[in-house]
Formats: structure tokens, C-alpha cells, sequence
């Protein structure tokens, strides 16, 4: 059975020759003094103007790049800060990529209980009930992010409703950050790692949930800064697209990035700081933030691209 | 130095003599008709008419029983699936619990890396940059439920912002469901579990951020579904209150569910479905839902009475 995300992946990984993904992170700082102006210009104030600045500045990137670059990664939590015009920014800046025909993933890491694990499931991949019967849908997504420590009935409603809805997820494995082997790389009694655990629950769950794709729509946060652990982490789950976090200025590089891949496929490498933040180290106005993405989108193709082919 | 949240929490555990949390999780199918209908009367329709309908369920129920339980959390998903007119109603409700004195957690299990978790520290626990130099707040709960498995550096910012403005966590531990134990109940090489190691980094984060309290503002979620496990895991946690979902609904009886205390202390006992549903299962119409659930709250404060008197 096909699936909607995967093909529209792969669509758009053959259209760009580039497994990059633009990570949407903004916080207030992150942005030209111009968008937050326009937004004061019109009137906004306070987290109504953050939220319009949020938009105006993640679609006009998402436009200088949409030709380039496949994906895009939304960090919930830079639009959680913002609370309702937080999340509308969210909803907006997804619709522009929707509109672009980029592959959009939302990184949220939710996880709970079966029944609270079902409700975020209809919150991002599917939709709620209402009472005449229709369905609210709001953000809708094409992928999410997952995690995994309550086990398999925290992750079951989320998988249901790629199946049926045609989705994708991410589900952390080993993550980017320096204290992951807090709990992640504790060894256990056979000899493997708790993220080699993960990797292998991974890898069942998405044996049940989707047998037949070639590159699962269950896929794996697996993260740059570890290279050695991606090639490892690639023999316990050789379907697994890696979701790669950790490249730029979290200091992976190119080479770290694709550890993971196989023969050139298999891993999208997310980018979220290096090319929001592109135009505060370009000699140009800020006005011409989106061409300083765009510029540094080319160099971070041309790198990954140099790199796969060195691999 | 004294914590705004653990004196609340004491002050509210001596006036009522109760460890009770009042979870509330609704659904569309957990509301009364009466509730629903009376939204649309007002002319709300979609997510407006449920997110009004949760609100005034909460309220209600908030009010019959406030002066019986000393907190309320709020499951974060349930919210979220209504888009802004759910997490409004979410804000709404957690204002009654405030203005009711309750103290007010949000089981929203968020985790990340550094820069995302302090993005939802904001958002969550302080408070956001706006361009005029003010703070945003939207939610602000008094504690929050964090999941660990990103180690100490995704746990940090919401560690120093509960430092600083007087709030609580609980990082999960052992959770209540089924499958908890795919990966939480894994044997290390040290031949202890998962979970046990997860208990431990808790303690010593605790320790590090929190050394002087005598129960400590960094908690745990420790399943009612799994009581031999509570007991061991009062030894790795000392300081640590612990929260307890799982009684009622998820199968847990009072026994269970005050297994990890220690004389009489160092517990709060979720329930969600047994007492928001308790008009289910009650004679009278469902006009006196509020007054179903506060019988049900007398029992279950009667039920772990008696369960702490023979403990």
C-alpha cells in the first residue's frame, strides 16, 4: 500500500538532489529588526506581533528554498512560547510550505498513555470529533516527531494513524545533544545499549505497522553528532529513514551528517540555526535575510552532496 | 530556600488530608449532553462550542470538589486536539483551579534538547521575550510532567526555571501502561533496570538543583499499576514525590497506589476517568455530574485513607 508522505518524500528528494531539512526554529532574537518593525507597523503588539513576525520571516525562507530544499522541520516548542498567536503562526508557516509542496514534519516528541497517546495522534495526524459529527483538523502535518520510553502503547496510535492517514513519524533513537548517553548509552546485560534497544523496537514496530516499504514511514531520530553510532545504528534498522539533527551549529559535519545513509538514501540532515540565522553573518542588509538562507542552502547541498559521494 | 509550589502543595495536603489529583482529560464523549448543548445555545459551534463545553465541565467539577482535593492536572493532549479554542479552554480551566487555590499541573511529558526544552521552559514555566522587552504568559502551571530520556541537558532548563520561579516537575520514571516495560524494565549490565537508572539520574538531578527541600520540587511519575516497583523504586527517590497515575480507571487499586509512600507522605494519586465519569455511573441525571464526581471523590479520599492507615 502506498503511502502519501513517503511519495511525496521521495518526490521531492529526486527533485532536489538534496536530503537537507530546514528546521524552523525561530525565537525573537533569531529575527531581522525589519520583520519585527513591519509586524509593529501594522498595528501588532505583543505576542500577536512575535507571531506575525514568526510567519513573515519562516515563509519568506520557506519561499527562497522551496526549490532547493525537500523538507521542512517545525520545533513546537519556539511556537509554544507564543501560546494561541504562537500556534497560529505555526498553522500559517505550515500552510506555506503545504502550499510550496514541501514535506512537513512537525518536532514535537510527544509520547503518553494509550488514551492520551490517541488524542495527540487526532491533535496532529488525523482530527477530533465534533459534536455534528464533522472533524476539526488544524495543524495536520505530513510527519511527527515521537518518543519512545513508554513502549509500544504510547507509540500504537500514532502508527494507526500514519497507516490510515498516509503520515510518517520519527521516533528518538539516539539524540544530538551531549548528555544523551545520560540514559541512552547505559549498557545493558546482552551487551547493547539502551538506544540500540530503542533501535530494535523501532525497527519491530515498524516490521507490524508498514511491512512492505522500501524506506519505512517509521522512521528514526538519530543524531549528527555521533557518527559512529548511526553506522551501527543502520544495521539494526536498515528501513529506517534517519531524521539527522546535529549538523551546523551543533558541530556536525557533512561527513558525520550522512554516517548514516546507504548508498546515498536513507537519512534527511535537518539544519535549523545555520540557515535561519544565515543573514547575521552575511555582509548584506538584513532585508536580504532570505538570501542568505538561500545562499547557505547551496553551500549545505554542495557539502552533503560532496560528502555522499565520498562516503 | 522555600519553594512557592512545595508550600502550596503541603498547605493543600493538610487542609483537605486528601493525596488525591483530579485529572482532567476530557473527551467529547466524557461530557454530559446538558454541557454540549448548553454551548451551542450560545451560539458556538466546531471547537469553539467543545472548547466551551471542557470549560465548563472543568469549572463545574473544580468547584464540587476543591475543598476535597488539593490539586488538578490538566493531560495536555485532550487540549491540543481542539487546536486555539482547546488550549483557551485549557487556560480557562486552569485559571479556575488557580482561583480555587488548587495547585495546577500540566501533564504535557515534554522533552528535547537544550534550546528546545528552555523554549518550553518559557513557554511552560516562566515566560516569553517580547520586543518591548515585556514577558508573555499564557499556561503557567504551578508544576509540569517531563520525560528524561534526553539526559541532563534536556531537563536543565525546566530544572533552573523551577529553581527560580517557585514551580515543581515530575520526570517519568515507570509508567502505568501495558507496555511500560518494553524498554523501561530492560536489565542493565549492572543488573539493575532501565527505570531504576532513570530513578536514579531524578535523585541526583534533584539533589544537584534541589538539596534542601524535604521533599524535593523534582518528582516522579511512578505507575499505581506496578506497587512492587513503587516500593524499590522510595529507596532510589528518598526526597522525590512521587506522582501516581493509574489508580481507578487504568486498574490500580488504593493499596497500589500508596505503595511508594513513606508514613503517609511523599504521594499524589491521579484519577481521570473514575471521577470525571463518575455521572456515568450514577442514578441521577446528568445535570449532577459535578455532584457524581464529588461523591466519588469522598470515596476514593476514603479508600486511601484507609489504604495509609494499614500501610
Amino acid at each position: 500500500m502506498t503511502n502519501q508522505y513517503l511519495n511525496k518524500l521521495q518526490a521531492g528528494l529526486e527533485r532536489t538532489q538534496n536530503p537537507s531539512v530546514l528546521g524552523l526554529d525561530p525565537n525573537l532574537s533569531y529575527l531581522p529588526e525589519s520583520i519585527i518593525d513591519a509586524a509593529k507597523s501594522r498595528g501588532k503588539v505583543g505576542p500577536e506581533a512575535v507571531g506575525e513576525a514568526f510567519t513573515n520571516f519562516n515563509c519568506a525562507l520557506l519561499e527562497a528554498v522551496h526549490d532547493l530544499i525537500p523538507a521542512v522541520k517545525f520545533q513546537a516548542a519556539c511556537y509554544e512560547q507564543y501560546g494561541l498567536p504562537g500556534l497560529q503562526a505555526l498553522a500559517d508557516s505550515l500552510d506555506c510550505a503545504r502550499q510550496l509542496g514541501m514535506v512537513t514534519i512537525l518536532d514535537a516528541k510527544r509520547n503518553d498513555i494509550g488514551n492520551s497517546a490517541a488524542a495527540y495522534a487526532r491533535a496532529y495526524l488525523t482530527g477530533s470529533p465534533l459534536p455534528n459529527d464533522e472533524e476539526y483538523r488544524f495543524l495536520n502535518p505530513d510527519a511527527i516527531t515521537l518518543n519512545g520510553y513508554l513502549g509500544i502503547d504510547g507509540i500504537k496510535p500514532f502508527l494507526q494513524a500514519c497507516q490510515e492517514e498516509g503520515k510518517g513519524c520519527f521516533i528518538l533513537v539516539r539524540t544530538s545533544n551531549p548528555s544523551a548517553g545520560d540514559l541512552q548509552d547505559r549498557v545493558l546485560e546482552d551487551g547493547s545499549t539502551v538506544y540500540e534497544a530503542m533501535a530494535d523496537l523501532v525497527r519491530d514496530w515498524s516490521d507490524t505497522y508498514d511491512p512492505d516499504s522500501e524506506w519505512s514511514w517509521v522512521g528514526a531520530v538519530v543524531g549528527a553528532t555521533w557518527p559512529s553510532q548511526a553506522r551501527a545504528l543502520r544495521r539494526h534498522m536498515p528501513r529506517q529513514m534517519f531524521l539527522i539533527p546535529g549538523y551546523g551549529a551543533q558541530g556536525g559535519g557533512a561527513q558525520d551528517a550522512v554516517a548514516g545513509f546507504q548508498q546515498g538514501k536513507g537519512g534527511l540532515v535537518n539544519a535549523s540555526r545555520s540557515l535561519m540565522l544565515a543573514w547575521q553573518k552575511s555582509p548584506e542588509s538584513d532585508h536580504n535575510f532570505a538570501r542568505a538562507t538561500r545562499q547557505q542552502a547551496l553551500c549545505m547541498r554542495a557539502d552533503l552532496q560532496e560528502a555522499l559521494a565520498h562516503a
